[in-house]
């Protein structure tokens, strides 16, 4: 099965950024964890700080994975057009965040992406990419 | 380790209620199911129409048990009081929901209960109650 | 047919509260004489301030009877909860008011209950419960 | 007993108009099983899709009909004038719809001629002109 | 000088409608007084409950008058028709209201109207129209 | 092919009102010059300043033409009536505006009328009329 | 009679600022004016740019003048305590206003204040005052 | 003198809950206190989590007691229900908090409670209670 | 203990104005009655109707007397300054309000000044400032 | 004449995306049957998915063309950025969406694009871009 | 060269006044040490905690100085009647604030006074006077 | 001192681009005025069109310079991910703009990026740039 993980805005600085709201661990150590993890399956990953990159990606993917765990980072907020890219391709997407971003700034309740994904998993540090993963292997 | 799951108002309904949404499957039989899944932790359930009921359970367990599972059904988008519930217990509480609550009426998009818990897995059906377990009993 | 009739707060106290807008009989003696006008039905009344036991009596006779005339009171305002138990039951539901809460306060013009309901009776005094019950009789 | 019933902008497509809201009967077959149900009172009835001759009427007919049904159609979301028409006038009017009017979109949600009413009756097809008629026949 | 006033809809009920707020004087008999008052100058008048009646005078006479009154009545809250009209022709409007709309229902506070005009006189009773007058007359 | 025209408030002042932003062209003119181009096809022409009587010749022409192009001027901004109309006639309508409505007051931002029309021409001066027509004889 | 004219802040200079709007004439040249006009009548005039001073002078008189004229300029759009200090007081409040207000920045359409007066004149100019005075010397 | 005291959702878990806000002491230990400063009242103590037992208890005891102590929790500003319990009983009730909800967050700054009390005591801690008391035995 | 008490605009009317909502007595009066209550304590009393008078007594005495108690009348609602003010000195302010602002106009219902004091006692007539005085001297 | 096409986000899967909304069509193939339409001119085409790249496109050719046809996508209702690069440039912009923007998500009623555009052509399908071309040849 | 600078309210408390935010030193100290910096321009001082005297001072200044800078405090986010003086005199005004209001409270975001300010420096310390004086000096 | 300017979208246009508002000349020969006026440190300079392309810069420099100077163009208004950047960062960040945002369109009021800043240097034209350097270099 393949699995594909995008990181949006930012997430490139985890480990450096904001400790306190996001921890001290880059994401690169956290993905080959989740591949040893996962051995049978085949699982790729791809950051970038550029809306229209995301978007290219999910477009490229969005045919032949099986699934996509994204973290679109601050895009989630305002960006309509990774909505209508979810949308528009074949695979399940499932929205992950690392904070609850239910309890810091107001202009973080709002997602534009969740309702263009089949669920979310949010607040859980980085094991909300491990259940997001889980979940389409598993899914039910 | 003991985890309690909760679940609110016409959850009892579950396989009755608008199947279209929730599907033609009990809690019950699910439940049944997770215990087989976690054979080595201690899974209770509890399922109230009662807000006041919740939260006295949230009070009775919230001190003893490792983490609850929480679905509040309609009262997580009008509870004040469950949300200070939450917040006056002392184990982690992680909110779930089985349709994604994020592409349904508008006023299911608030949730005053996500500020208060650790975190939530949203829309990913009765598995969603599952990830949500996976993450209490593995945190990281 | 069976007719049931909710009654939600603060309606137990009509004939002692605020006469002024709700005047200064009893439901009770208004109950006896709506069952007088339709000997051939069998009508029952249920009265609860609990949002959880209304939602309880929904879900206990929603399947049974033919149909459910519901005046909320206050919880019409605020409660998702009770959207849902009426979705998830099988009867239609007719939400009364005695008073025309459209030139009341502010906050009592919104229903939550209304889009959830077949239709509703507002402003027309204790008449809205009857004429809720001929609409139940008398579809068309 | 003289009882006017108004119908407002595009009622007379009544039976050719949106058929999944509206049915497909014409309001003029209903209203002759109106008179034959009412045979010992005076109905008229009256259709404009102008707001200025629904208020010409009711500022005509109000100070000597017994009571006013009226479906204002659109203008129940948009005209404050009709409002001051029916506080203008001496007979009491009840504001009917067939349809449900708070499962539909947002704009038809809000009522401008509610609060100048008597009460409602709102959601019962053509049902809801005949229960209120029952109303300014039997006020209690 | 010509001079016309035009009053909106429910405004022929003056002396009948809601006397509390417009008091027991008939339109007509005050406008007999005003022509009295300014024998000097052609006084008009004209009413009407459609707001397209309206338009229609307001072109009819609004490149001939030297100056327009209006009360505009409920229509002053909802018509950017009117507005546009005003906007359209050549001579001065002034916006006229007999009670003081400000401290009613919330939404007589906005006049959509008021900014095409020149100027307004509100809430002086029959006064606001004579004062309208009286400023056409004498600009300054 | 029968095309209607039909044209709301203040358009027949097309030539006087606000030239800055109309222009100086009556549109008796600029029908001639479409009826030319469009020899071959009915085109007929309807202005009014009355909501109810755009929604009348609505009714009346709009189970019958192939389609109809509507500039509703101001009423675009305030009427649920036409928006209804539009929703219960056959024919497909295209609304125009001859200024950009997106650049003028808040006010014109908002359309009642768009979600019932087939689609819109905006902003492109008389010119729009004709592309709707272009689109009503070629959709495609 | 004894009649009041109060200015607020900024009034002070009338010929001076933003003369677009207010133009080039100061208020104190057309005091004398307005003397002139009332010989009969005891005009006196106050200015003030402080909210306090405003609130003192009409606690001041506003118990003996038969009524003033009150021109808050800015404090129209943000002060309760101007609005308590009229209902405070006995004799009748006019608010005017020299230019008008609704068709400038929206923070300028509300005013605190036309709910505590009797009425308003509002962009006709130093007119207004008079017209103004006119009506306190002639109620009707 | 009867006092009763109701304390809402939560405040059973004072001493436990979020003692940075509430502190550490339980009400139980503060009540017996209340009681030794007022020997010649009879005060009572009531909570309870479930907002349909708060209304049952002030229709229970709201037309004998001489007045209540209303701490509602969280259902202040969520209750309309309570509001109406309160209007609908004849003793006088004074709301009271123990924090001082007004720099808290932005959802408890309403309270929906307030309006139907005589009046509130806010964020003097525990202290807030005896104020209240000191006032139903002293009210001027 | 020296304790400050203030009151802001329009408060020297106490007695004068608005009998209905603030009763007959003045504040003077009742202040001789506080100073016979707390013999052993040093209340003076300061009143302005100048926010910036307030501002400067808040500076002057804030940093020496033991509490103040503040009822800033209508900048309550508005004002920023004080608020700021407040938060500045050293000791603690109590807000007061004679009536019940959350049932009077919806402009009162917000306070500015709320979260900067240590709470607030409201609607309870003049005994609101007994309240306070007693809660500066013995907080708890 | 040159004439340049930019469509944005997610329009590369025209034939692909969401084909009840879209069609099934290909945008090339519609490009290729514009360039036929029009031998003329000279057409030319750019897709991206990135805001920034569009920006660049229109300052690139936003000086040399006659006039630019764009379909931001879901830009349009998100990017300033946009909407400043358009008036930036000196030929005509003419918007365009095949869909009816204005029935669909309420995110998508309101355009950022459209005031900075002369005009614009809304959803009369892929024929919205042979409009916009027309108008840009032939603009009156 | 003459420069006025002009703090209000509650900036004399500045070197006391919530040293988390605005530091320990004073104003005074600093406006000597800006004198030294400035030899050869005339700068002068103004604190008041009064909005009337702040205004006195701008129409006093407004005409002779090149140029104001103007901490308006608190007044920055309420006051209409500063926004208004500053458009009333001759000379450029620069808005400045010590600390960045846009990561203080909602109701600091808002600046009345801006958009008749030149410009405006926030956030940087006490510096943010320095570099408003050196734009007056050399605006390029 | 290395010090970064980055310019955001449309800014490259600077000369050309609505010169009313942003004036005639370019940037590059403004920012070769600056490199003279500060010799002695090592200012340099990007400018991009894309979103993306700002964060990456922001993270490539923003851990090796003294400070960063960003005018994000409209970006400012939309851009949470720009927010998230500069906080993720470790050298100060001061926004400029040429113009005044605050008396531009509405839309342009909101800065996001504001409250990530140390503070900002807004409408005081190209010298706001040498005004945040000067800051940076000279911090108090």
């Amino acid at each position: 099965m393949k699995i594909l993980i995008i990181n949006g805005p930012n997430l490139n600085l985890l480990g450096t950024r904001e400790p306190d709201i996001y921890g001290k661990r880059t994401f690169d150590s956290y993905f080959q964890e989740l591949r040893q993890l996962y051995p049978q399956h085949e699982l790729s990953y791809f950051q970038s700080n550029h809306e229209g990159a995301i978007i290219d990606k999910l477009h490229e993917d969005g045919f032949s994975v099986a699934g996509i765990v994204l973290n679109a980072g601050a895009y989630t907020h305002t960006s309509v057009a990774i909505h209508d890219a979810i949308k528009g391709i074949k695979c399940p997407v499932i929205e992950v965040h690392i904070s609850n971003i239910h309890n810091r700034e107001e202009f973080r309740h709002k997602s534009f992406i969740a309702p263009a994904c089949k669920g979310s998993v949010v607040g859980l540090g980085f094991d909300s990419y491990r259940l997001a993963i889980e979940h389409l292997i598993h899914p039910e």
